[in-house]
């Protein structure tokens, strides 16, 4: 008797036209039956936003690999939430998000998109992976990362993840990687340096840049060390944000 | 000696429009040197989002109760971050986000614009609180809120809250609360039910409905527990989703 197929519900936040979408779905699609559904329209910085206050679409927009990639003119959640709703026949088996052009370690897993999709996922009792390359141009290089990525996705497809936990994968670029760090994500914050304008009518407007800083540099326990010296590094991220070992600190202070 | 004034920033993610905004600014006034800056348009469910591909203004847009009111054409977080950048004087000393006109418990802390602001602030190194009165309407009365919300406040701003935490403040409508519990958030999940609607065309379109199930009801150690009782509930809510407890696990499966 053979096993049956996994159901595999491959999104991202780069939209339906990032290369890092196909790859996905090229590592997926011998390992299951796959339905990708991407945002329209790119959605960077998205977190677990939702579509609350419009109305939204889902359509099929191309066929890639003998897989239907459909879009929505919404966020990463609300292609997993949508996209379940609408076109799944059952709850998937496996949630993989990505390959996102570009980095999400340290603490930009909470600004994610990519992450936003996998957390959700993960909220349902699905196993949910979101896999990033630390290289930004829809040209990058996916090469060296793609054994990694189909590694991975291989043995949370035999294994699963333990219960509440997704997984955040970063990948880097331009060298073949020297191994995987199962790690927690850097501590440090974005220089907030919004570059500044001036409309033709004097007035001001800004738009975010900025470098990320590590407040935690030369820490072996963290993604950051690791990518820096070219490992893929794995964190165990969970949805639940409660703090338990914080409650009787905050009882003391509110009484 | 007085001890100088603390400078609070507020926000929420209802926009300049919603009621529950100048109820913080009442809190404040008194304590501190108040600093308001809110989205220009409701930005429910926004959770982190940033706004990363197009430009933002911040303007002056309203006084109130001697407090000047900024708007930015952008999400909670940006509203934290640009009004960091452009308009404030010094890093601010407390963050109060809200109070926002519906629920935030359970695990809806993920989707929520207000928290997101308040899990920006926490990130910066700043003390920061969201309340969350459990009514949708622009109308709520926030009469018996605003002890505990005026509590509360003077509470962080005395002595502060640990490192990497920050509150997540829900309050029962229509009643006075029996008092204060801090707690967890329950798990849970939305029943996705998208309203399905035909447009002119006969092509379908959705729109974003469902009920929260807590998993857990009867369960005291949980927010939704509570707030079923009347309780005004506090979860300690962490920004870090590093899971470390399932490091080893990981590792392992990963092997």
């Amino acid at each position: 008797m053979e096993k049956s197929r996994p159901l595999i519900l491959i999104t991202n936040d780069d939209s339906i036209d990032a290369p890092g979408l196909k790859r996905l779905i090229d590592v997926a699609r011998p390992l299951g039956e796959v339905v990708a559904i991407a945002p329209s329209e790119p959605r960077s910085g998205q977190s677990s936003a939702i579509t609350v206050n419009s109305p939204m679409r889902i359509v099929p927009a191309e066929e890639y690999n003998g897989v239907t990639i459909y879009t929505v003119n919404g966020t990463p959640v609300d292609c997993v939430k949508l996209g379940m709703h609408a076109v799944m026949s059952r709850k998937p088996d496996l949630i993989l998000s990505g390959i996102n052009h570009g980095s999400n370690s340290g603490n930009n897993i909470i600004y994610s998109g990519t992450m936003g999709a996998v957390l959700e996922g993960c909220m349902l009792g699905i196993p949910s992976v979101g896999f990033s390359l630390l290289h930004h141009s829809l040209k990058a290089d996916f090469t060296y990362a793609m054994p990694f990525v189909d590694k991975i996705t291989r043995k949370v497809i035999d294994r699963g993840l333990p219960d509440g936990i997704c997984l955040n994968v970063n990948i880097p670029s331009r060298c073949k990687p020297e191994g995987v760090k199962v790690v927690r994500a850097a501590h440090g914050h974005w220089t907030e340096e919004y570059a500044r304008y001036e409309d033709p009518h004097g007035k001001p407007f800004y738009w975010l840049t900025g470098q990320f800083v590590n407040a935690e540099p030369g820490n072996p326990e963290t993604d950051e060390y690791w990518l820096d010296r070219k490992f893929v590094t794995v964190v165990p991220a969970r949805p639940d944000q409660s703090a338990l070992d914080a409650i009787s600190s905050v009882e003391s202070l509110l009484d």
